[in-house]
């Protein structure tokens, strides 16, 4: 996350929730009237977000103190104080839940990556990685979030990186024609991938250049017959009806990666809430 | 949902998701190449997005073009063509990942609502609403979605309704000064709405002229005394721990509304899937 | 007025009037060159707009000190120095204008707000209230100027309020359909307001569950019968050629409040000088 | 008027003004309900605005059908139909309040810079001009309804002409060499206009390439003298308390033009309807 | 080049050059006066932009039509009519600097880049690229300009590609240690390159991991002896002081490709006229 | 240059430059790494766009500590430090490659400018001026740093000036009257220019008002005749095929200004470095 991006998409977030501002503060809390709150966790989490929660409060209101107790990528249990605030309670409230909506679904993001990440075979180097099914707008945040729950990072969109799909390949007349042109007109910073719809197209795809299969909806069988075709010449990704006991059995194979598009399109947010210790300071 | 809203959400995707051009589409489709794909239900669902499809395309490539065959708020069932794509290859490949995205999470959160909906004891008039736990970003696109549903909206954002919190009431004294206050600040053309934390502060908050109680985290039994105190003068919502056999019980009572956040903070995804039906047209 | 809001109307108005900077002092002013101005009431006003003055400054030149002797909401004579600026010349005068300009109109709505309250017979608490007439790009500030001159708010936008005009009405089929659809597809968050155009409607709105009656364009007579006919059932706004003694007349009768587009639309900007009362400092 | 800028400012106050979206439309008026409506003047004015209102409802819908019926700069008599709608009645509400506030400002100024223009002797050449003195986020309108009403426009902005005040003379030493400064550094293709405080200064500021004098709050009196000073060699502007019976006056003197600021700082806007002439069609 | 990118770009490019519009040709063309104007290729060069000038007379008048006679990459000789605009004069000359100041810019870059190409010996595919010397704001259309010259792209940005300096190497303590550290980190989408400054270097990237090696202001002899260390193994870049000379020598070692700042950071513009063959039709 | 622009191109500049992150450094340099570097200038050249460091190290980390050694402005040999930067390193590498683009662009304009500054006769006034050939979106920076050199600006847009071209002649039907009708409409804070193909049409151009002519592509003897004609009352400017000589030639006559479109149109960046002289601190 870099801080341009940040401040754009936490100063559209205050915007939309904003409004004109919030009419129940303003009428019945005074402007100089002072709090303390506290986030905790109501269940156990993996932290997340520091740096937008810094940034909302730097946009509502520079002169709230915010104090982060638990860093990106920690895990903590129910009941963990994640952060503190001091100052305007008009402030506090304005940027309550901005905060709470981007933060409980980084924390959600990650902690469920966490799961997928401490379902490995212990000692595994298998990656899980995120995919382009990221929330529009808001992508920087969940690839983020990804990170801190120990995944890693899939391409960050079409511009970033190569991956050829049956779809290209029915239009380009076969994988090794398609894996050619990308190889050639791709920049040569990115790997060239290329999904794998059967075994016989492996081979082909490797002999013209492909670095990255991507092994769609296969059978764990398949994947096995598909690793040893490739015999360590490329890097092998797994997707496809990926659950933690499929981690588990893929992190014993010599997969490289997972890529699960549900770590980020279908997010439980964690449970935190946002209290008040101290109405008055 | 309005037409300028629309257009600055896909404009922002749009810039995510193609970055500097999608790379693997340029190397190995040719400019001209064109197909036809049907966007495709892989389970059942209620139709929501409609707008969204056709403003993706729109903006994508306006020669692209689109038919939507299942209307915002309908319900289909697995396999169902929700609508179709005819044009060139590239613009529907670069279309694809914003208009899913959105689409996915806005069907998915049609379709839970439906749930709750359903929920209801037959005829009952409870309705199901949203609340300001929604993707930031996107709201506009999180509420219309509830629409489609079946459900209803709450207020927008803190400048466009009053809701009185726990927070409110201490920073101002207790609940009836704080409804005044709000009564008094706020437009005419707004309710006021007080949580309420126990059962003595009902007749102080409709005496100082709360139009909707919020009860928050209470139990059946306590609503039910809640619901007698208030005696059809206030519109009474409740919130906390809401599931559908929950709203079944509270749609037998006098309950007005449910709010559940978690119909927008934890958004399963639909899934549905792009069929290319013709490589080349 | 939220920070957010502010920081972009004020970049929009500072981006509109530097142009590609000043021409004027660049040439003739040294860049060090400091100097204090003060803002000086020529004519008695209701101050307003403090926060569009340091928003201006601070986007302009952090350095030039600003204070603000002036509260919004005060009223002031003749003379009144409202603000005093020391810093860089070049960087006073880049801003001058800008603040000036939005400062003169808020200024200017808020007494003249000031002058309609003040209109109300002794002891009344008839609200004197906007519309949506305000300056497309600057409703914030509009909005804020009336609360400073003691008025109040009417809805933000279209979506932040109901208000059945008679469009609707013929659009649905009468008050009653239309009050109807508005009270079950609104959310509950909002009141349902019905314009009235002819005293027979009052019932059938009420009974429909309207909440508040806009009596627009009715002669004092009509709006007692009115009165008469809703007994205190609903809320009493009415419009149309409002004038300072017409509030009067109105502020005997149990109206509860009357709009008035004339503060916003047609804005007499307050005489507002700066005076530079040392050149060089 | 650009169509760049335009559309810049149609779409924010579209965003303004239609916020989440039109709650009272969307609950009692069917999305293919279909109307007419007029736009009446209901007093005299002069026509200004017709760009702003094709694109209002481009940009709302673009399938309802406007005409304009009275071009920019045209006056008519009160009953004057200026433009007709046709097409979802939804969208003719949406756009109805901003295409309204736009073009009753816009003809409010037209209308005013009108009666300035006719207040000139018969034959005079005295440019009426409008000063910074406009809304901010506005000035394009705000300039071009200047022109519709026969007026001309002064510099754009700061970074467009050169306009010498007492203050760049306080901090520069004197006329002379404030516009000597100024005539070396500023673009050849502006001109040097320079404000004069008292007559001694007329033929130091002309000796040193002042191109046009501003003279600022003088007596009928002293701008007699100042021009017979100028001898003709120098643009004379005037400025300062400029009535009507004022222009009259000074248009029988050689002064070449007067810049009002209360054309676009005091606007009153002109009354205009819109009138449903069929709720369905 | 994205549809969405192109608007942006062009859209600020017009509001800086419109300013508050065109005043010359506002005030000595009447707005229906109609021409035909043709872009003529002074030099020869290779076309670049066809895209642009299309949006930008999109955004300018959609009425003006415009025929692009020489498509994006093809070389033509000076003379050649390079595209064809007929419609309004007034928006005809307010398109033409932005559309020129874009097109040459492009076109200078794609025959630089041509020139650099067609400096290979025959037969050679050695890659030339650009680097991220871009211009601020323009990259998209540099990067697109430098394939339309036969050049291929480096990484589009900081995200969207690994390259190891020296200084990411003396704060990570080795190019082994940098090299494993990125590989691990970055997506597996992308390779890691890894800038080499001694021959010594090269056995330690390669071994840690590193899939490309930039090889930086090196001699001839230094590259043909890294080439024969790194042995295949690894793409081979060369950068730094890049003649059209060297570039016929590099094409006859085995260097995969020549990164150029030259393309794109100093940029000698193509001449093209704007001749209007037809003041009025 | 504003604060106000020189924010919004640095934010964009940014955006462009950093994407989703540095993926390099975020994998291989830890977030405390801290370090020095400056700038050196690797040619002689004369200083410009220390405001843009200041910026561009601001919008990354306001704690990285920026000197400026060399004002905007000064000359300075090779091997002179031009600014230096402590602090996190991940920020200074982040701001390096957008740093240097805009200022390596802005020292080329301003020592290019000062070549044909010096390349006037002793003593002479002769103006360099820039033209509109400018790089969109960077005007700003691009008129700054021609100022830096020594030059002056030309109009900074089609709405700050006045310069009637052969085209706006053949569409008005002559000089005189194009003159005219610029003259009469224009704001008279701009002066009048007139292009000029003929030495008959200057007699023809004065009379209407012409303040400046512009003599295109005419040979020095034609340069002559047109000054003896022009006789002291018009501003002279010349323009097409400025070399260094011809500014030389033409300081010797009474030529007011040579306007240079390859100051900005063609710029050769200045060779500037980012040396880091502590890879930690």
């Amino acid at each position: 996350m870099n801080a341009v991006q940040i401040a754009a998409i936490v100063r559209r977030a205050l915007e939309e929730d904003l409004g004109s501002g919030d009419l129940t503060s303003a009428a019945c809390i005074g402007p100089e009237n002072a709090c303390r709150a506290v986030a905790v966790a109501r269940e156990n989490l993996v932290g997340s977000g520091e740096g937008i929660v810094r940034e909302v409060l730097r946009q509502v209101d520079e002169t709230v103190r915010v104090q982060v107790l638990v860093a990106d990528g920690v895990f903590v249990e129910k009941g963990t104080v994640l952060w503190s605030l001091e100052g305007r309670t008009r402030s506090i409230l304005a940027a309550e839940r901005t905060a709470l909506n981007l933060v409980q679904r980084m924390t959600g993001i990650a902690t469920t990556t966490r799961r997928y990440v401490d379902a490995r075979a212990p000692g595994s180097l298998l990656r899980i990685t995120d995919t382009r099914k990221t929330m529009p707008g808001l992508r920087a945040l969940d690839r983020w979030a990804v990170r801190c729950g120990g995944g890693f990072n899939h391409r960050d969109n079409l511009g970033s990186g190569v991956l050829i799909k049956d779809n290209h390949v029915a239009a380009c007349g076969g994988v090794g024609p398609a894996v050619r042109a990308c190889r050639i007109h791709a920049p040569h910073t990115v790997r060239v991938e290329c999904e794998i719809d059967g075994l016989h197209q492996i081979h082909e795809a490797i002999e013209a250049g492909a670095e990255v299969l991507l092994l769609d909806n296969m059978t764990d069988e398949q994947i096995v017959e598909a690793i040893r075709l490739a015999d360590h010449r490329v890097f092998i990704e797994v997707s496809g009806g990926i659950t933690l006991e499929r981690v588990h059995a893929l992190s014993l194979l010599s997969v490289d990666a997972v890529s699960v598009g549900a770590l980020t399109h279908s997010v439980r947010a964690c449970d935190i809430g946002l209290d008040f210790t101290d109405a008055r300071v």
